[in-house]
């Protein structure tokens, strides 16, 4: 998601345009020109300073296009972009670059589940402290950890996956009322103008592989569910680089990052390894929630056929949305694939800690005046995990399903 | 949502939690107590108080319940609670308060949805000035107007029944192991504890009508989820609340809000009658998305098996928008059941502004030379109305669909 | 800052308008009731009521005065609030809740800035480990910790009280012209009518303790620039709190959160000790941002003369805002007076870490080729502590400054 | 504010800091480079690349840095940045940015104050409709509506101007000890090395023009604080753009943007100009609050010497909101430079409604049993306008204050 991201997808919105123009009969075949190539990241500057000028960077796109592409067919340039309006070329192209956007942190999530599960498995042994209110409470495994990172991970997935597939083409023309295509194709002939011009956005959807809607300008919810799922993405990968982080404290010591070439040097202490990856992630699922937030400001204050300001907010907020959840998504990837688990650490600070951590066993034992069971050593962590194991086979049942669903 | 009704729903997850040890074998049958009308509205000031020294207000209702319950039964005091922690009681108990809330407000948008089906059929022939970027752009219908709020009010209350049909139970003990619920179980004989904990956990989201899971004290999805869902609820009031406001505006006059007794006076001048549904229904939808954002920030910064201020952050959050949604949602149904449509005044309005109106239309025309059609007059608006009649009918189907399948 | 406490200062300020009324010879004489007492928090709920129905709760509440002081003195009935708009009652209200709610906070900023004080100087030569990005970096004192957080506090304090002395009351009339109150000057046979209504919205500032100021119904910096520094206060006592708690953890066990009867217990584990002070404040200090952020938007979408909804959103925010400050300073100065420091901990994690604390040093001075300084051990910590001993005096005397101002 | 400003003041915070070192004779004099030029914008996208690997950009440029200078002198590749940290370095480079945004906000609140006090004075007998809760309330005048307005920027402007007077420098070393720089002082030979590292910070101040400070690596409040007052400018500039689009609606007209080539065409219909510059300072107010509450989320949520995520948060925020003001601020400045006042369409909407604009002046004046004045027609809104005049002078008088302070 960046500008020449923006730029190329608006492009591929009105070339897939003029050629539904003369699919359907409404331009003539030699309209149907191939625009991609006319416009290149060396106009964004210009572009973005005739945006201001004009309130959106579409004016400019296809007087430019129009320009450039009227010396090969007079007919493109005549036909190109009529019947849209601005905002459904900006809606559709954005819609574009979520969609990419999603593909990818989808990607990166398939990658997250498929490491996850088999963490929580190879560690559903792993004996380790259970921390509350940073306290020390009871045992638990790091299995299960990774089984509940997991849990979070599906959870924001699906959604996604959800908003993804809910994505829509916006056509709606002026006011939402495809007047001047419903014009278009009363002039070719259409025996049912409105229901051409109703064929044609669906065709453009169709074309882009995006569901056909009912014109939504004003009605931003295929934003805003999207920008809700990303920013669950954030939270969950933020809830994995938090713990990640904390747990890597030397003072705890049982987690780090994978070490890379690059990663984490000081630039001034040389025996310093950060944590890099949790910090920029953290710092993603830090600033993601305003941004969300702007979506649904945006979406709440919108007026008339097509509103003046809380429309144009939202640009910059999917930008930066987008951009920071796809790089935190891959960030997560490569840090739970290489994660670097220190077990001994794991149980040697859970039996230091054993008195206390039993606790409540021998509370919950008294109520029942239960007596202390034979055989196994009063301090044994391991007779105190729960239902550790049948929770992580639950959420690996659950990344099993998920991973066949989508493959 | 408020802390009488947070109270209750605490006080019925402790009920149902003693019927489910009962029923398990956990505990004796005469743990069995209903607990409803031990604590009442004049115990909120005290538990609050408590709430502030222990962190949250389940230790203190424990305590107090089990005072009062064990002069009734001794079993009942000593069972209360067993193998739940505070967080289990609290997020079980909000997310019944959640669940009242999305109750309410579907019910609301049920309404909604009928009385707007109804209005945008009623005025598809009611001619509007179409208005993009605070201007006159092309004709439209008050009919498409409704259609689109309709479909606003749709699309966010199909999100929030999702929500709603996914808030699960949280059963999870101090650490999310379930570990003194399997020692319970093992203690009284059970096959296999670690099951008959999770069946429990269950059997408790099975008594309240809620989806069972495993823990998810550290996955929030389910409150970040419902919140989106009850946000992007008040993003659609608002589009409507504030089409509305504008639209009452003297100089545009074309639709009034329904007059109420006590409703929009001025406390100095008297001729004046106030959009007050509008009002209120706008300042709850500013304000909502700050709201959604702290639960999304609750949730990224959440760590361990249970946080450290991130959950405790979600409560006044989550009161806060749960109350302003209930509030708006009805607001919002007052508005559009009775909202006064002067068709008049839009169709003098589209009248004197025809010129402009139709200069997209002669645009489109003298793109492919067609001459002006025979028969109409040249400023005749229903000839460039599009397909607003096919986009309600669309509309409207929707909507006939959400009805039949929520009866 | 509660639903009483705003229906008390509602109260206070028409009894200082009618007094200001009669101080001007506009009313007469008789009309100087003093209308406290004249509504308890009984008529909260109704007023709560109305304030749905009326958009606000100033006209339900003028309504119940003048029927309840009307019995004493018609006069007063009859003056009550006149020439004086709904906004105008609520924001002077508003803001004397505002005043009250910093003058709490200012005075435990005062506790916070005297412990912290106290504690950086007490510590000054306790060493310990200087973390950064999680990891251990070079060595610093327990000193200096307190005296940055005593610099953050000062920093939130200092324009706390710059915000509270810009309060303003608010006089403005329906339109923030002061009409009404010109023509009552006028009739009264003011010889400056216009005047004469800015010297009585003068006098009311005055007799309430705050700033005069032209109207500022639609220009809300006053209420954003007072809910900017109490959310900057937040993140002050929000890092200290999460200082606190991480370094309570017990792989840390620096600090400890005083212990206080019925703080911190778990409703299931007996050994374990919350670091609910920590926690508390965190969890208001991550809600913080979000209600600071629904003041600017409301700001921000202001228009005409008084709004329509963007005021009405300032509420709740700054309520729940004012609310969570004064809270989180009392528990943070319970926080900071109580704080249990583990000098031995911290200096035994400090020399066993000691030879990675001093590679900065050591890459320092082979820069420079220096060779190891004689007479101190290779490892001595304290050798390389820098500037921090100044860096506490320049924060002590900053603080002493702060004091002896405020005082 | 974008990445090859922030760039180019990086280079110039190393440049700076290589002669304070040299001044201090802690370095020797061939280490005096200039380093500006050494790095160019071509180099921007590695630099970024290598700041996600390193979790700055500072590594990455260090290194490139000591590179190119190396060619021409040892001396400045050996000496470049010792005794600062990344954190340093960047915070002082963003101080300077934010500088540097501050002073085109502030250039464009100048112009705007004068144009404002401007029409506030040309337009004190412009009568106009005052309106409240989007109804008619009574008269006032288009000079008091301006007046309001700069009102509103000059209290956006005086906070800026505060918290830009109040930017300082970043500099503490590793853990904000001053360490290295103290070691460095003290192998030079300094008497006091501790005092000379202070001194070499005030010095890199001075150097830049900023504030000397102790290091605030972990108390945030200049950030904040800055950031504060550029959404608070925002909300000034929200509000003006606000009231202009609302205005110029067809149906009320009082008000248009100034028109200017290319600003404001429609992609499809040609007749229409669209208020562009309200429309992009609407939507800047509309995202601003969010960024604001990303910046205070991630000071309240520091930890340590040197936090892990939280700092890295607040630059896409600072990056987005300094951009965003600063054009916004030149939109504005246009915005009211320019603007087209319709004076009489103001009268004739205002006459029209004479009966209920003047509706609460019969009211008042029947409260004292006040015959109509004789002399004046009945429905003089002239009569009516309270303290506009006054209110008008006054607000000049604080412009002709503030443009004198500032010059």
């Amino acid at each position: 998601m960046s500008d020449p991201a923006l730029l190329d997808a608006l492009v591929e919105v009105e070339s897939a345009w003029l050629t539904v123009l003369v699919d359907a009969g409404v331009a003539p075949a030699e309209a149907a020109e191939d625009l991609s190539g006319l416009v290149t990241s060396t106009d964004v500057p210009g572009l973005a300073r005739e945006a201001e000028a004009g309130g959106n960077p579409v004016i400019g796109l296809v007087r430019l296009l129009r320009e450039r592409v009227g010396t090969r067919s007079a007919a493109a340039g005549d036909w190109l972009h009529r019947g849209l309006t601005s905002q459904d070329a900006m809606d559709t192209a954005l819609v574009l670059c979520l969609r990419d956007v999603a593909d990818r942190v989808l990607e990166e999530t398939r990658r997250q589940v498929s490491a996850l599960s088999h963490l929580s498995d190879r560690h559903r042994g792993t004996v380790q402290v259970g921390r509350t209110l940073t306290q020390h409470a009871v045992p638990t495994t790091f299995g299960l950890t990774a089984a509940v990172w997991l849990g979070g991970v599906l959870d924001a997935a699906e959604d996604l996956a959800l908003a993804r597939a809910r994505l829509t083409a916006q056509v709606g023309g002026a006011a939402g009322t495809l007047a001047a295509l419903t014009e278009l194709a009363r002039v070719s002939g259409a025996a049912d103008p409105a229901r051409a011009a109703r064929s044609m956005a669906a065709a453009l959807a169709d074309r882009l592989g995006l569901e056909p809607a009912s014109p939504w300008h004003t009605a931003r919810r295929p934003v805003t569910r999207t920008g809700d799922a990303l920013v669950a993405c954030l939270d969950a990968f933020g809830v994995i680089a938090s713990d990640v982080a904390l747990r890597g404290r030397p003072e705890i010591g049982e987690l780090s990052e994978p070490a890379a070439e690059g990663r984490g040097g000081s630039s001034t202490m040389p025996q310093k390894r950060n944590p890099v990856l949790s910090v920029l992630v953290r710092s993603a699922a830090i600033a993601a929630p305003s941004l969300g937030a702007t979506l649904h400001t945006a979406a709440a204050t919108t007026v008339d056929e097509r509103p003046d300001g809380a429309w144009q907010a939202e640009w910059p907020a999917l930008h930066a949305l987008g951009r920071s959840c796809a790089t935190a998504a891959s960030l997560t990837t490569e840090l739970v694939e290489g994660l670097e688990v220190h077990e001994d650490r794991m149980r040697e600070t859970a039996s230091a800690a054993a008195d206390g951590l039993l606790a409540e066993r021998r509370s919950v034992r008294s109520l029942v005046d239960a007596p202390e069971p034979a055989g196994a050593p009063a301090d044994d962590l391991t007779e105190y995990l729960g239902a550790t194991d049948l929770l992580i086979d639950a959420a690996r049942s659950r990344a099993d399903d998920y991973l066949e669903t989508i493959s």
